[in-house]
């Protein structure tokens, strides 16, 4: 039954490492389309968030069939309730990814954003992919110093993120509404995405040192 | 050992309602100091959020101990997972009043947007304030009717939603890039909070009726 069950709790872990795969490909994917306006790898990127859902909901299924079977408490316990959140943030950061691509489909042959903020959204694209790089990662070996990492990648987010506000509301602001629009739902885009890597980090920082936060916060 | 299950499955629900009534009251006073530019009441909303956060948490524990100690099993063991994941919708929709709050109190003294759109975002409000008030009934009595009203309400939002953007990119707007960005995020706002409160009536629904859906979709 115990050797059952480390296999089962293996499995959970396996699973949330491909799904974080699937993550990061998609931002890498989504941040290139609306970085280069390609409207055929932003429709591959929409198209194929239906696997992270899927690949989510058996990870789900997986977690309570363990729970009704195995009856963990404790830690292991812990193990698999945070692995229902890891879940549910993973599939919430492919749906980020998604509107990411959603808005280089809706503009194209435009590009998403003015000239002028091409720099900053690149730079916050580039982030995010590393941000979900290390993510899988961190899924992968508990290395809690990824943790860390990932945690000082989305400080340098939230600074672009702000400064796509203070370009925006700049006396040398030269966009139209569409721009503004575009700009201000493309930085909330990426800026959730990482916040919802370091929620992850948190809940794995704190499994891998035995110190539980409750809290989403 | 049965009673005991039965009054904590109670117990759990119960708390529920009573972080649902606090979400009702977050986002009837976020949308009133929004709408009013009452400062006042957008920090009363901010300061309390932390409430509404820790209620979360504590349920999150308590399900956590019921599910370690009394390994519910079928129905109750998805009533007990379902109850984690609605504490997180919750959790968030208290997130997206603080939200809207802040932006009232970031702009005070000015409105948080211009005149023309004040009647859709006067409606929006009304409207997220409906679908929590429906979601704490939804959760207190399991009465599905509720769920579907509040998807026909969510309808409505996203409606709203989309007209802000008509709006915003029509001809007619005169709003500076300031009034963009605010309407921009006010408007994503209020739609992600009906958002949430869709999601935790399905769950509810398909426990009332037996028919589990596993993902958040």
């Amino acid at each position: 039954m115990r050797a059952v069950f480390q296999q089962e709790l293996a499995d959970v872990q396996d699973r949330l490492v491909s799904i974080s795969e699937l993550v990061a490909d998609a931002i890498d994917q989504a941040t290139t389309a609306f970085n280069q306006s390609n409207v055929a790898l932003a429709e591959s990127v929409i198209e194929r968030d239906a696997q992270i859902d899927e690949a989510a909901a058996e990870l789900d299924e997986l977690a309570i069939t363990i729970l009704a079977r195995q009856n963990p408490v404790a830690r292991d316990l812990r193990v698999v309730v945070s692995a229902l959140r890891i879940s549910a943030s993973l599939e919430r950061m492919g749906d980020l990814a998604e509107h990411i691509a959603q808005l280089a489909r809706y503009r194209f042959p435009e590009k998403v954003v003015p000239k002028s903020l091409r720099p900053t959204f690149k730079e916050m694209g580039a982030l995010d992919v590393k941000v979900a790089r290390r993510l899988t990662e961190l899924l992968r070996t508990q290395d809690v110093a990824e943790a860390e990492r990932i945690r000082d990648d989305d400080d340098q987010i939230d600074a672009l993120h702000l400064s796509v506000f203070d370009a925006v509301l700049g006396e040398t602001w030269k966009g139209q509404a569409v721009d503004t629009v575009d700009a201000t739902l493309a930085s909330r885009y990426h800026e959730r995405f990482a916040d919802h890597a370091v929620l992850i980090s948190k809940k794995v920082q704190y499994l891998a040192t035995g110190d539980w936060v409750p809290q989403d916060a």
